[in-house]
């Protein structure tokens, strides 16, 4: 069973119209016009196949491909709405995939005992309200109407009254958390906003887990003093602190904990930060990750050590601030497995890896049976932005991997 | 002899009414009325003592204390300009403290042979042109009418229009320009703009040289990427590279060169510098200083190998611009010596040290025999800032050993 390479090359164009910037790439925010027009697009290819459609409080789209037997469904899904000045890729790209391998095994008059369902999550990024996967989190049970009432976007909408205004029945929010193992399985297909793929020239990736961050704000406190009138010797220089706790922190990363873990620093903003003064202060932003959860709270402990160790011997003081703290998810077994075996069946290459960025799939488990991911390469890895490219014949590859691998799912007892 | 202590505090306090700020410190910028005002107010005092007072083409005053016998004079003086939120004491106290000098000896009704002169320079801080030490410029010849004419400040007047404005002739710039040897000897005092002093406890430092600076700006570039996406491995994190380039160029001022070397990163500036996104680039302000010319093309030049050798073990790019290379100068050991003598005779503390920022002396060996420096302690180290503090005590002392040191050189043949 092969996809129909050129619909999906078709779809993928049109519906990057929704949202379409001049320089490429688009903007198509949460519950805005441009996301309104793209679910109505892909509700009409939806209902030309006859999937079931329905919608819950918070906007979720479920379109259900009805099985033989009244068993859990197969699902498979990602998120429309983008960043600002974003890419056309990154979560459309797996809602069109899945909808063409639902749409091939009907074609194929595949048996097939489950129902397969496209789901289509809602305010998956977290540009507009300042929190991801706010859709995946509701059927899970993540979020409530409070929460919905208190996160605001820039010119003080909430999400509650976006959703009702996008004409979601956000009210009734109770009825959109779902049961665990509500599913039996959930694949995503994504971009790997990542180089890996690309770089060892492999089509499709086998997310092993999805990497959660911890994240610190480190400000270090020195003296700052005339950069020409000051001994080295007399000088409490905030960026030389900085500077080896950067080395140290990368150190720890590449050395220690798993090979999955990751750890950054995105900026070591000093101040006054001019030519003619020696640094007083240093913030570092701090980024870890890791799909091992021991191994990720064992970086940050060395991490934590690190800073004090460091800052306490130049005699610098400083103020450590946890911005965020969450658990890793490791995905199922069972489905890299799967994904292993029906890309080896097609011949096509295929890389187990870790997620390092979040996902709606992280969420998944709480209410599927089974859940795992599928990488595309992106082209230098490069994502959150209207540079954000494909290499179509990955994709056909990685859609045919999906659609074979749902079927072979959906015919589990 | 000694200097009235009231009376210097007393006037020390009276200018400081020139551009005084609500919360402390003045805003004296270089030919701004405040400026104006706080010349006038002194040159009121000149005449008080019938000092002559002659103004050059730029600004500059020379207000002189005839001496027994027609030889060049014994100089001393520093400026009235300041930053924008500047301290009250830089420049000002030179200026001040000369003038109480000279009025010390004119009261003492000492004998002198040469003339003793209190020379206030036009505007010694670059914040208004982005050039700094302009008055000595001009009258060593190092500026021209075109040079003065392209020099603009923020709002697009230049130099010239300014001058002009201000009431300087500058049409005559030529005029200003002094011979070799002019002056016999020029002596300024400064507030240190630095912590030995106040940490050592000394009153009074003798400057042996003025460093320059050699400024680069180091833009490193490297790749941004995910940071929860991209491994360790393949990572070219720019902010990494910068920070050995960091402890890199601190290690070489610490242990490498002569004693009195700096070097100082100002800033080191991530793009995009976010915490999800591994720094592609990072922009370096480097600054190196030397009173020893030697030891500063050294550090030069291993800061320079330092920087190609790590950025390409890295395996990143880089692009290095020079912002300025100017030579230091070594102040005459005749000077050193006197002034170390009159402080003993006084029983009064002096240190030998390095002047680590830029003066109008560093100009001055061009047209004076002998050129030296006087500093004294300011809290903490602290200047171009309102909370620039002296304590008196040490001005006291720093002035009667120029009163007396100015003194014997105008008694020299």
């Amino acid at each position: 069973m092969l996809i129909n390479e050129q619909r999906l090359k078709c779809e993928l164009a049109e519906i990057s119209e929704f949202g379409k910037l001049d320089g490429g790439g688009i903007t198509r925010l949460a519950f805005s016009v441009e996301e309104k027009n793209a679910r109505e697009y892909l509700k009409k290819l939806m209902l030309e196949i006859d999937l079931q459609i329905e919608e819950d409080a918070i906007g979720n789209i479920y379109a259900t491909l009805t099985g033989s037997e009244d068993l859990e469904p197969v699902v498979s899904g990602s998120h429309l709405d983008s960043v600002p000045f974003g890419g056309c890729y990154d979560g459309t790209l797996g809602v069109m995939c899945a909808l063409e391998a639902i749409r091939t095994i009907k074609e194929n008059d595949c048996k097939h005992l489950r129902p397969i369902q496209l789901i289509v999550f809602s305010c998956e990024e977290s540009s507009r309200f300042n929190m991801a996967t706010l859709g995946s989190k509701v059927i899970t049970g993540k979020l409530n109407l409070d929460d919905l009432k208190r996160l605001k976007d820039k010119t003080g909408i909430s999400v509650y009254d976006a959703a009702k205004e996008f004409g979601c029945g956000v009210d009734e929010l109770n009825k959109a958390v779902l049961e665990e193992n509500t599913m039996h399985s959930y694949i995503e297909l994504h971009i790997e906003q990542g180089p890996v793929l690309e770089n060892h020239q492999i089509p499709v990736g086998i997310v092993t887990g999805i990497a959660s961050p911890i994240r610190y704000e480190l400000v270090i406190k020195g003296r700052a003093d005339h950069s020409g009138a000051t001994p080295m010797s007399m000088r409490k220089d905030a960026l030389v602190t900085a500077s080896k706790i950067i080395i140290g922190v990368q150190d720890i990363a590449q050395n220690k904990g798993s090979d999955t873990v990751v750890a950054t620093i995105g900026y070591a903003n000093a101040v006054p930060g001019v030519l003619n003064v020696i640094p007083g202060e240093v913030k570092l932003g701090i980024d870890i990750r890791d799909i091992d959860e021991d191994s990720l709270l064992e970086v940050d402990k060395l991490v934590n050590e690190l800073i004090k160790d460091v800052i306490t011997e130049d005699g610098l003081t400083y103020e450590l601030t946890q911005l965020c703290k969450d658990t890793p998810t490791k995905l199922d077994d069972k489905i890299v497995q799967l994904l292993e075996d029906e890309a080896n069946k097609l011949s096509i290459k295929s890389l187990k890896m870790p997620s390092g960025a979040g996902h709606d799939a992280m969420h998944m488990p709480k209410v599927s049976k089974y859940t795992g991911m599928i990488f595309v390469p992106c082209k230098e890895g490069i994502s959150h932005n209207v540079k954000e490219e494909i290499n179509l014949e990955d994709i056909y590859q990685a859609t045919n991997v999906l659609a074979n691998s749902l079927l072979t799912l959906a015919n589990e007892k």
